[in-house]
């Protein structure tokens, strides 16, 4: 059995290895070669934590497994980060544990690759202008994975607490790029690209304030409840998800869909654009949302991809099992 | 990060240890301190392998983790267990992977446990004759955990294949009992304890053929469809069993609830017996039944417990994770 530790993975994976581990299994999960398993999760009852899995298997690449873990909120107070997950991958032809990898930061690579995806396949091609909605941790891994699939010149961005905007501001300076703090209404007036990452409850963005030709991607709403944009704003939107069963129940297409503003089967899979069975975007005026939910297999694949690069490399750990 | 091979577990653990561990957990299940989550498992098209998961969360224990694997059935010509499964223990305060544990030796174990641990608390204390239904496997461990918990002089078996009764014999020997081949109609006359472990998809057991004061571990019926004893005896029998959502669904009482038989509500946990808020058998009379269906919690109580003698003894080997 493979041990990659959590400390191993930054050397490890790159913007561009989780981009291409996460296209390749939506790309399989729309041909009908990978599969997510139901997801499990519980509040546990201590520590106000919330634990679970997520899991699933692709025939295609023989990956087999699940992440666990879960969101600790006392943990910042004891110099962890409140997620926590930890991949193990199965080898397919045997069912023996072939390999515990640190989730980490490979949670946070494969959110942003989703969407970095979403923008390589959806979004103009001559969009120079990235929106950000949300200034938390995740906000910074979702903008270094957005700019390498277009030629954008400035990041806009907008959070519920302004002083948060730095970390927008330091990230894309480390990008090259300049940053200016907006309002909603400039944001939607000039992004072509926006990317949301909160954890909101209540609509951010408006439908009035988004303009046609925008590429959006939804990467906050994992949960019942949680919301991102107004509804109505995918109803004019063509709506592509990585897994339609999440996005009608748990993702950002839930409020649409309980108000009959649309119906599932209007909702596209993102690996259909990737496998060349969707044609995506259409013209130059559609406004394209993607409805990231997060799914096991992308966890399965980025641990996957790292574990062959840790072994390649030397730094996995072999351990007797 | 503790890594416990499965080639170490045979060292440290006992039946005495696994039927502490089991019966302590069925007791916090009961008080309510202890909760499985829904079981995942999937045929996932290849391999014709069977994955999945269980798993919980035993508050007083802050055991907190899952069993996952499933059953691969070309293993064994692989010179593999076709059972494969590894445990994962988590940190409950802070949701770190604590532990990955060898599962195969401790499956059987815990399962083992679960019939002793009803036998220790629901079966005549003047038991003198165990009777086995079922030569597989599993029936080895099922037989040696049993015989710690009463006087017991004989063991009587019968299996559908008599060719492989020789694993009863060689058993009872090793244990230093008589062992005798019987018809069902002689071990329902004979046997105060029967313990049943096949994959039957039939009953084995006629109602006609138990008598009064028998206790009944039905051991092997995990999925919805298989069977081991007539449904009527269901009725006649005081029911036990470990969780009783999972009994009526896909255990032994399954048939019993689905025929109209019994009502989920006469289903007591074995649990509150040991806890002493059931009172179990109250006359020698009784014939009490135990429905073992085989939870999460079981698994992640035995693995916790060779984590521990593994640190103890300096068996465990420690990864920086």
């Amino acid at each position: 059995m493979w041990i990659v530790p959590e400390a191993a993975i930054a050397d490890l994976m790159t913007e561009e290895a989780s981009f291409a581990a996460v296209e390749s299994v939506f790309a399989a999960m729309s041909r009908g070669d990978a599969v997510n398993f139901p997801v499990i999760r519980e509040a546990i009852g201590h520590a106000d934590a919330l634990y679970g899995f997520k899991s699933g298997f692709d025939r295609a690449g023989l990956n087999l497994g699940l992440k666990s873990g879960g969101y600790w909120p006392g943990n910042m107070d004891k110099g962890l980060t409140n997620h926590q997950s930890s991949v193990f991958l199965f080898d397919a032809d045997t069912g023996q544990c072939r390999a515990v990898v640190g989730g980490n930061l490979l949670t946070a690579l494969r959110t942003a690759a989703a969407s970095a995806v979403s923008i390589h396949h959806l979004s103009r091609a001559d969009a120079k202008v990235l929106g950000m909605i949300g200034a938390g941790h995740q906000s910074a891994f979702q903008m270094r994975a957005a700019v390498k699939h277009r030629d954008f010149e400035k990041v806009i961005g907008w959070n519920l607490h302004p002083e948060m905007l730095s970390r927008l501001a330091d990230t894309a300076a480390e990008l090259g790029l300049p940053f200016e703090a907006v309002d909603l209404d400039q944001l939607g007036a000039e992004a072509d690209v926006i990317i949301s990452i909160t954890s909101s409850f209540d609509p951010i963005l408006m439908d009035a304030q988004v303009r046609p030709g925008t590429h959006i991607a939804c990467m906050g709403t994992d949960t019942i409840g949680k919301q991102e944009v107004e509804a109505t704003l995918l109803r004019r939107a063509q709506v592509f998800t990585d897994e339609i069963a999440q996005s009608v129940t748990l993702g950002e297409a839930q409020h649409a869909i309980k108000d009959g503003l649309i119906r599932a089967d209007t909702i596209s899979e993102l690996g259909a654009v990737i496998n060349g069975t969707h044609p995506g975007r259409t013209s130059a005026d559609d406004i394209t949302l993607f409805d990231g939910t997060g799914v096991g297999l992308q966890d399965l694949a980025v641990a996957s991809a790292a574990l062959e690069l840790a072994i390649q490399r030397g730094t996995a750990i072999e351990v007797d099992f």
